[in-house]
């Protein structure tokens, strides 16, 4: 039993190191002496665990959109409607990336041409934007006129673009100016339009108190 | 004379291979036999022109920041006003990704952690994306409850996105999409123009009460 226990810790020390690596190198640069080593672990143990880098990797890539799952679904219970679920969500994954190796792996991994079918965490994250924002629609809290491919490749791509400027640049990351950004990516319908006729505060006002 | 032609032809070969080779590869795995093998010139002639391989990317990431002005700029006299030259620039240079190897290096330099001022490009396209928001905001053509700086960042980091899922995946970068989307990303002026009397279609729009 306690042996079971120490080897799931070596195993999920090897996955975070290996995220650590692959985020900071790219999987082509990774090594696995150099993963080993960062997990305080011997060669030896992390060939008991994985066969090879690809394993890790696919482990990873699979922690990853893991994560995010969970992530965004911690995010749920707190949201008073689908938008601002999408709002909080978008949030707390790109602060992630900053605490999280395993999350920006996942990112790293998902742009790497070194790995086809690395893009798990984002094909997850794709999917479930586009639900809430077909949602948020539903609920009168997101304009119709967007059709929802459109803003979900829109806030896909720009949570791409926000972890690889943030991991340049740490000032693109301020959480006051992500909930900004996410209210002016997600408008809200037409104050006294023809849609649901929401009320309107408008502008940047309901998500800054999210912060 | 001739040879100076034949120099300078030699020059632009090697970069444009050294560009091929970093967007593919990424700085830290590109090697200088590579590039030559690529331009079709000798090791020798390599080294007469780049001294390093850090040399060459240099001279890749200013090539690619030339590569993007010229591209904004050839699209300003067909442009309307500020907006629609954002919008037509904006899609110009996503375009210009698959098709010009320069431009694509410009993006994989300016992400790549092993290279630390090879973000050029991505410098350049930011001050321009801001002055020309501020442009489009004056000229009545951009919704004006959006601060410039949010707008920019939201623009810049989407066009990053944008590059890295359409290298993974060409559907990301579909002509008719790409205008839909930026369409959604610069909102126009609520309709009726002035926004004190935001009646309003308008995305985020309605800090402005005029009811």
């Amino acid at each position: 039993m306690v042996k079971q226990v120490r080897a799931a810790r070596t195993r999920r020390a090897l996955v975070v190191a290996a995220a650590e690596t692959f985020a900071r190198e790219g999987y082509a640069l990774a090594t696995l002496p150099a993963i080993s080593r960062r997990a305080g672990v011997s060669a030896g143990a992390l060939h008991f665990h994985f066969a090879s880098k690809d394993d890790l990797a696919v482990e990873v890539e699979s922690a990853a959109a893991d994560a995010v799952a969970e992530l965004a679904e911690r995010c749920r219970p707190a949201a008073a409607g689908a938008r601002q679920l999408l709002v909080d969500a978008a949030c707390g994954l790109l602060l992630a990336t900053v605490t999280d190796p395993v999350v920006r792996a996942g990112f790293k991994l998902g742009g790497d041409p070194s790995r086809r079918n690395g893009a798990r965490m984002l094909h997850w994250w794709r999917a479930w934007v586009h639900g809430l924002v077909v949602q948020a629609q539903a609920e009168g809290e997101l304009a119709r006129d967007v059709p929802p491919d459109v803003a979900t490749a829109v806030i896909v791509a720009a949570t791409v673009g926000f972890e690889a400027l943030g991991a340049a640049d740490r000032d693109w990351l301020a959480p006051e100016r992500l909930a900004q950004l996410w209210t002016f990516v997600l408008p809200r319908p037409a104050a006294g339009g023809n849609e649901e006729a929401a009320g309107g505060t408008g502008g940047t006002g309901g998500e800054a108190d999210g912060t």
